[in-house]
C-alpha cells in the first residue's frame, strides 16, 4: 500500500477535500451549539464556537476516520465534540485568572464579551456539550463507538491531557524548563486533544490493529508537538492581526517557548523533525489512504497564522 | 407490589443501607480522583471531592440502580461520575467572579487554597473525569450502558441542564422572579443532576419500560425540587457553622428564593408536597424494592444541613 499515497497533495488539493468537511462542521456546529440554552449562555457558547478558528482538530477526525474507513455520521460528531472542547479551553484559558486576554481571532474574548462568569458557564457547557454530541440516542452511532469516542476524549481533555498541561503551565511560569520539561507540558496542553482527535478519527471505523492505532497515536503525537513548536515560533515572528490574537505574548509573560530555549532557527529545524517523523509514523501505519493526513502534517508545519 | 415498601425506614435503617455504599464511593473517588495528574492539580481536585458532601446524589443513583436490579460496578461508576459533576460545580461557583464564597463544606473554598486558575482548572478536569469514569475500557460496563450514562450525565450537566440554571440564576440577581421562573431555574440548577441521577442509577440495569423511566423522573424531579425548597429554608434558619457554608447569603445578595416567594411556612409546605408528590410517583412506577428512593426523598426533606 506504501507509496500510493506519498505524492502530496498542494494547497487546492487540500482545499478541494478539507472545504466540504469544513462547510459540514461550521453548519453542524451551528445546529448544535447553544440552540435551546437559556438566552445569554446560548449567545456565549455560539460566540464561542462559531465562525472562528482553523478547525484542524476537526480536520484531522475526518482525515483519520478516512483513512480507516470511519462511519462520516460519528466522524463529524467526533469532529464538533473536539472543536467544543477547544473551544472551552480557549475561553477559559483567556479569563483574567488565566492568559487574561482580550483578544482572539480577532474579536473580544468571550468574557470581555459576556462578563467573567458568563464565560466560565459558557466554557463548562460546551465541555458538557461535547459528551452530548457523542451519545446521540438511536442508532446514527454504535453505543460501542459512542463510549470509545467519549473515552478518547475524556482522557484528551482531563488532568492527564489537555487539563493537565494547563495546570503545569500554569506553574512554569518564571520557571526555568528544560527541553524535555517543555515537551512534557506541550504534549499534554496541546498535543493530547490534536492526538486524541486522530484516535478519534481512528475509532470511527471498525476497530484496528493495535500496531495500525499505535502508528496514528505516534502521527498524532508529531503533529501536536510541531503545532506547538510552530505556534511558539508565530508568536515571535508573526504580528497580532495576522495571528487574530495577541503576538509576542509568551516573552512578555515570561513563559518558556521552543524559540527560547532553541532559538528560531533551533525551533524551525525541530519543526520539521516533527513533520517528517510525522510521516514515518504513517508510513508504518500500513493504511491505504493517507493523503489527507499527510497534507494537514505539512500544513500544520507550513501554516503562517 | 404496590404496598411492599411503603413501611418507612427510621434513620437506623437508612444508615444500615447507606453506610456501605458511601464507604464504596469514598474509596472509589480516593482511588480515582486526582491519582497521576501533575501535583497540584492533583491536590486541588482532590480536596474539592473527598472527605466532604452529603454524596445525596450516589444515593440517589445507588437507590435507583438497586429499584431495577442495575449492575453494582456500572452504580458505582455513575455515583461517582455524578458527585465530580456536582463538585466541579461547587468549585465553579464558589470563584470570585460567581458567588464569591471562601466556605465550604466548613473548608476555605478551593480557590482560597489553590488560587483562581487552580480552581478553574481543577473544575474542568473533574468534569472530563466524570466522562472518563463513566467509559472504562474492557468489559467492566456494557457499552450501551456507557453510552446511556454519558448522555444523561451530559444533558443534566450542560447548557439545558445544571450550567443553564447557573446562568438563569446569574441572570435573576435583583429581579423579581415570580414562583414559575424560580420552578424554572432551580428545575435545571440543581434539580437536572439530581433527576438525572436516579435516571443514571435507572441506566444500570435493564431497559425498564416507558411508563416506568417517566415514574423515576418524575420521582427525581420531586426530589430535586425539595431539594431547593429546603435549601432555601435552611439558608434562613440554619446557622454557618452547621451548613457548613456561609448562611443568609442568598437575601445578603438579593437572591430570589422560595422562603422570600413563599414565607418560610409557605416554603415548608411546599417542600412536604413535593415530598408527598416524590413518593406518589414510586408508587405509579410499579418497581418492588423503592425503599431506599423513599427513605432518601423523606431525608431530603427532613434534613437539617
Amino acid at each position: 500500500m506504501k507509496g500510493v499515497d506519498t505524492s502530496r497533495w498542494d494547497a487546492a488539493r487540500l482545499a478541494a477535500w478539507s472545504d466540504p468537511h469544513l462547510a459540514r462542521v461550521e453548519s453542524a456546529l451551528s445546529r448544535w451549539v447553544g440552540v435551546d440554552a437559556p438566552v445569554r449562555l446560548g449567545d456565549a457558547m455560539r460566540y464561542a464556537v462559531l465562525d472562528g478558528g482553523k478547525r484542524l482538530r476537526p480536520l484531522l477526525v475526518f482525515a483519520a476516520s478516512e483513512a480507516v474507513g470511519g462511519q462520516p455520521a460519528a466522524a463529524l460528531r467526533a469532529a464538533c465534540a473536539v472543536e467544543l472542547i477547544h473551544a472551552y479551553s480557549l475561553v477559559h484559558d483567556d479569563l483574567p485568572c488565566m492568559d487574561n486576554d482580550v483578544l482572539r481571532r480577532g474579536k473580544p474574548t468571550v468574557h470581555v464579551a459576556f462578563g467573567e462568569a458568563g464565560a466560565l458557564l459558557a466554557g463548562d457547557a460546551l465541555q458538557a456539550l461535547a459528551f452530548e454530541l457523542l451519545t446521540p440516542a438511536g442508532d446514527e452511532v454504535a453505543a460501542e463507538v459512542q463510549a470509545q469516542l467519549c473515552r478518547l476524549l475524556a482522557t484528551a481533555a482531563g488532568s492527564q491531557g489537555m487539563a493537565g498541561g494547563q495546570a503545569i503551565d500554569l506553574a512554569s511560569v518564571g520557571l526555568a524548563l528544560d527541553e524535555a520539561q517543555l515537551r512534557e507540558m506541550h504534549r499534554l496542553k496541546t498535543g493530547a486533544l490534536l492526538q486524541g482527535s486522530v484516535e478519534m478519527g481512528a475509532a470511527c471505523g471498525d476497530r484496528q490493529p493495535p500496531p495500525v492505532l499505535a502508528a496514528l497515536r505516534d502521527y498524532g503525537a508529531a503533529v501536536g508537538l510541531a503545532f506547538q513548536v510552530v505556534d511558539d515560533i508565530l508568536d515571535v515572528v508573526a504580528d497580532s492581526e495576522t495571528l487574530g490574537k495577541t503576538a509576542g505574548k509568551d516573552a512578555a509573560s515570561d513563559k518558556p517557548t521552543y524559540v527560547s530555549l532553541l532559538g528560531l532557527d533551533g525551533a524551525r529545524a525541530q519543526a520539521r523533525e516533527l513533520l517528517a517523523r510525522s510521516l514515518a509514523a504513517l508510513d508504518r501505519s500500513t493504511l491505504a489512504d493517507t493523503a489527507a493526513l499527510r497534507a494537514l502534517a505539512h500544513m500544520i508545519v507550513d501554516r503562517d497564522r
